[in-house]
């Protein structure tokens, strides 16, 4: 947990889907509302395919990074996002992560679901990213997802090619984060 | 995460709050939107303020229940899950998860965290729980809790005391939850 790192950039060397399905079947683990366990994953591999969602993708962040407050932008600008997205076609995979809306806490679910599968992508020495486009109906189109399923991520797989600077592990500290009984209640160490 | 199982009936031995600190700081080590870390954890181990947690919560949930579509009043009661909460005062400890509903993907990232205290709970061979309140207002007036956080679970922390049985760990077949480039194109193992 303390170690994984958000990677932007991948190496193109392909990953065996075999490691891909064991990612995967570790993210079906997770607990979830009524035990319906509401996700589906799509990996993509198929180059054209990748095209066509980091086109989408960009059109979207486009427009959401010109509607975006001024404090998120200048955020964004200093952490160098921008509406490029260049590891949904650098990495050799990714995986669509898509929840359905019927299930009870199907959007909760599915993000211990997601955070599943961060851990066991470190855990295989491999990076991925927990990208959350603005807006993913054109994932539903693009991969024939049913609309009764909402994809809510898409989490790029592969071999790192950038090391983060140690300062996106930096936490704010516990005592800020942490009461005991009720806010604002400092528990002593 | 295979082994992890969702926990309702808990010993009264008390657990160390260090441990319990340990087990928060991996919740903070969760990737967040705009890298916010929008969450706050107030660990709740006085036993009246549990009591008033739990009237408040089962109170909740006779409405909830009475309310649920057919289908999943079936399961509940298959489950054996009723509007009683006991392990919210049977459990040496509690803690209320909240996230700051301005900052961008609060729920997401918060519900990240929580999947990180969960497989920390597991790998301190504690037991937990993800409690979603289906209201969760009376936790902003109980704690003190500002407007601008949204509480979203309760877990519940001791040592269990019980085994669930091992059908609740049955998933879904991966292939049923797989595909390969686009929804229902199965993939060859």
């Amino acid at each position: 947990m303390k170690n994984r790192r958000s990677i932007r950039k991948y190496s193109r060397d392909s990953i065996p889907l075999e490691k891909i399905f064991q990612i995967l079947e570790a993210g079906t683990y997770a607990p979830s509302g009524a035990n319906l366990q509401p996700w589906i994953y799509i990996i993509v591999t198929d180059n054209e395919l990748k095209e066509k969602i980091r086109k989408e993708a960009e059109k979207t962040e486009r427009s959401f990074h010109e509607k975006a407050p001024v404090q998120l932008r200048r955020w964004l600008k200093e952490q160098k996002i921008t509406p490029e997205k260049s590891f949904l076609t650098e990495a050799p995979a990714l995986i669509v992560v898509a929840g359905l809306t019927k299930a009870p806490y199907w959007l909760e679910s599915t993000w211990i679901s997601i955070a599943y599968i961060l851990l066991s992508v470190e855990a295989q020495n491999l990076g991925t990213l927990t990208y959350t486009p603005s807006k993913t109906v054109f994932l539903n189109k693009l991969l024939r997802i049913p609309d009764d399923y909402h994809p809510v991520a898409i989490l790029p797989i592969g071999n790192p090619a950038e090391r983060p600077s140690p300062e996106t592990r930096a936490r704010k500290p516990l005592e800020q984060r942490v009461y005991l009984n009720r806010y604002g209640d400092k528990w002593q160490n």
